[in-house]
């Protein structure tokens, strides 16, 4: 453990850029590591955090999962003090070929940073650090603040932040007032987008089968095709809704339909098509299923329907915390950024079960793909926003 | 050539049975002859025939075909003399496993001959030489009387039939009034069947392009399946014909569908499907080519259209010749034959467009399986009704 040694000085973190590199340089793709955890550990112990490593998952494949706390819990009167959460995760998605700069050197070059992860979002986490060393300087925390980082957001995630979380309830740790996670929300400049939820996703599959045949004797035969095209003309053409308040349309997209079908005199004795659903707070993952059996009864019935739902839509209440975000933003950025829920899925669908989660982070545009960089302008916009929201918060 | 030397007498070709033998002791699977034109022609030769042999295609792979005349063309009044033809095939479909007699044997068992071939269709052809040989007991012919055999009617059949009444229109060769072919039309029992055309046979492919994305930004992309499955919906749900005098119903298969995206989160970009259409004379390949047109330009524009017309619907008039045919089956078998359209194609489809076409031959039950034979009393019967139909019809 050369970790104590390692340790940096407070104020060698009000810039993020040297923290940033140093996470660049940790090759943490999934499930790897890389050292990227120490090094944000070891970072939040020089601030004065109490670090709490909640690896988990089975011996020799361990999720590095990271919890650390600081600032008091309750104020001088004993009531409760703000309580904010900030949230990532260290781990990035492979960086394939041909970049103009290594990809886990943690390059200046041309005004940015540049590396796998550097916006998807060790960036964040390099910004959260320094924005809890600049509060410091000016003087001890009066609210709790605490970091909740995995290691498998970009994996299956099975033992991340759903586990942490698990881990914090069977605690009894109190909840967070608010939690700001750092995924990269803004897809071409600082203050843009802040998202306050997401859409729900279910994967379908339906089967239907017939009986195969000659089509010179159709009759001997049962076509499952006229069937399933019935039903899916069906599917597709329902409106799922016009869309809600904070909510895009949901969306119903046939995916795949496959017969496999050679001969061009042979009737089929079975057919497949699979679909997927991206829906907002107008149903759930059971409102859909039963519509899809439904459907199925009446356009195909006896088709086998096979439904799996990986996400609920969610959506942060967007009252105070929101609002005061949003204004920070704008504040350092000069853009009244928009509540959106578009796009896919991250963390936050784990932490809403928990407390109230907003994600702002840097700009995703070379977000999983090569030459993935950020502006050390940007960088030191989502410090200041950062700090300026623990300030107006309270902490 | 021992051809000379093999050619029976007149008396010996009576019982269509050993001629039948000799014919499926050749293993003629297409496109091999195994010597059974051969053999026909020694029998037509002794029968005072005069043979010609029209085996076109190239050399090496050439298709063995047969036209065999005998009787006058004119009567005495120098009137044309009425001309029947009598047309078949000599190749028969692989034989396959698991057969209770050898197949390419001729034995006698159980009353039955067997091999494959002796419905479909040496046995109609040894019936039909044994009826000219009993109809030359009681005299010369009064009239003309044909064989056009090839022996590609099971494979493609590019140098077969087709090329024959080619070749038979360039000479000027005067057209037969009828054509009986010989085709194993009596699905169970003698004097069932007889067929007097065919439906059509169109095969489509539909392509429909749209452009690929990821399920969760269905803005930006555009999926082909919802205006592909519209188009097959409305494509299976058209009622074409409620049938018509001599034909059941037209009939629209789609055969298959296939995209091939195995990414549940990826929209594709392009999906395909094929279909078939058996049509009866209220359409054309050309009119049903038409109406798809209309309705992918309707339902999904921009969609590429393959069309293939195979053959086009045929109806043989159901005038004199077909009810004295009928009269025949009746009178030999006591049964009353249907005049039917139903199945799949033979080489009647070509021989239409020359003269006036009717398939009648013995019993297919056990066609194109294993263990294919024929009754001997059903050989007796359609040795019987040939030679009636023969002396009928004045030849």
């Amino acid at each position: 453990m050369t970790q104590s040694a390692a340790i940096p000085a407070r104020s060698a973190l009000r810039d993020p850029l040297p923290l940033l590199q140093r996470l660049l340089r940790c090759p943490s793709v999934t499930p790897e590591d890389g050292g990227a955890m120490a090094v944000l550990a070891q970072a939040l112990e020089g601030l004065g955090f109490e670090v709490k490593r909640l690896d988990f998952g089975s011996e020799g494949a361990k999720t590095p999962n990271l919890w650390a706390v600081a600032g008091p819990i309750e104020d001088a009167a004993g009531k409760p003090a703000p309580f904010l959460c900030l949230g990532g995760h260290t781990d990035v998605v492979p960086p394939g070929p041909d970049w103009a700069q290594p990809p886990f050197a943690g390059v200046v070059a041309d005004g940015s940073v540049w590396g796998r992860g550097a916006a998807d979002m060790k960036g964040a986490l390099a910004a959260f650090v320094a924005a809890v060393a600049r509060r410091l300087e000016k003087g001890p925390l009066k609210g709790r603040l605490a970091f909740l980082i995995t290691g498998d957001e970009e994996g299956p995630g099975r033992h991340g932040t759903r586990a942490v979380i698990e881990w914090l309830r069977a605690q009894g740790v109190r909840r967070p007032d608010f939690c700001l996670l750092g995924e990269p929300s803004n897809p071409t400049h600082m203050g843009e987008i802040i998202k306050v939820g997401r859409r729900g996703s279910l994967n379908a599959r339906v089967v239907v089968k017939g009986v195969q045949g000659h089509v010179a004797y159709p009759h001997r035969a049962d076509n499952p095709l006229p069937r399933l095209v019935r039903l899916l003309d069906a599917l597709s053409s329902t409106v799922l809704d016009e869309g809600t308040e904070r909510f895009a349309p949901s969306s119903l997209q046939v995916t795949s339909i496959d017969v496999g079908n050679q001969a061009t005199n042979v009737i089929p004795g079975s057919a497949e098509a699979r679909l997927n659903i991206r829906f907002n707070d107008a149903h759930s993952g059971a409102s859909l299923t039963a519509w899809l059996e439904a459907m199925v009864d009446r356009h195909a019935p006896g088709a086998a329907l096979h439904v799996d739902v990986s996400g609920e839509s969610f959506l942060t209440p967007c009252g105070h915390d929101v609002a005061l975000l949003a204004q920070c933003v704008e504040d350092v950025t000069g853009h009244a950024p928009a509540l959106d829920t578009g796009g896919g899925t991250s963390d936050a669908r784990f932490i809403t079960h928990w407390c109230p989660v907003a994600e702002f982070g840097l700009v995703g545009a070379t977000m999983h793909k090569r030459d993935e960089h950020v502006s050390l302008p940007s960088l030191e916009a989502l410090t200041a926003i950062t700090e300026r929201f623990m300030v107006r918060m309270g902490v």
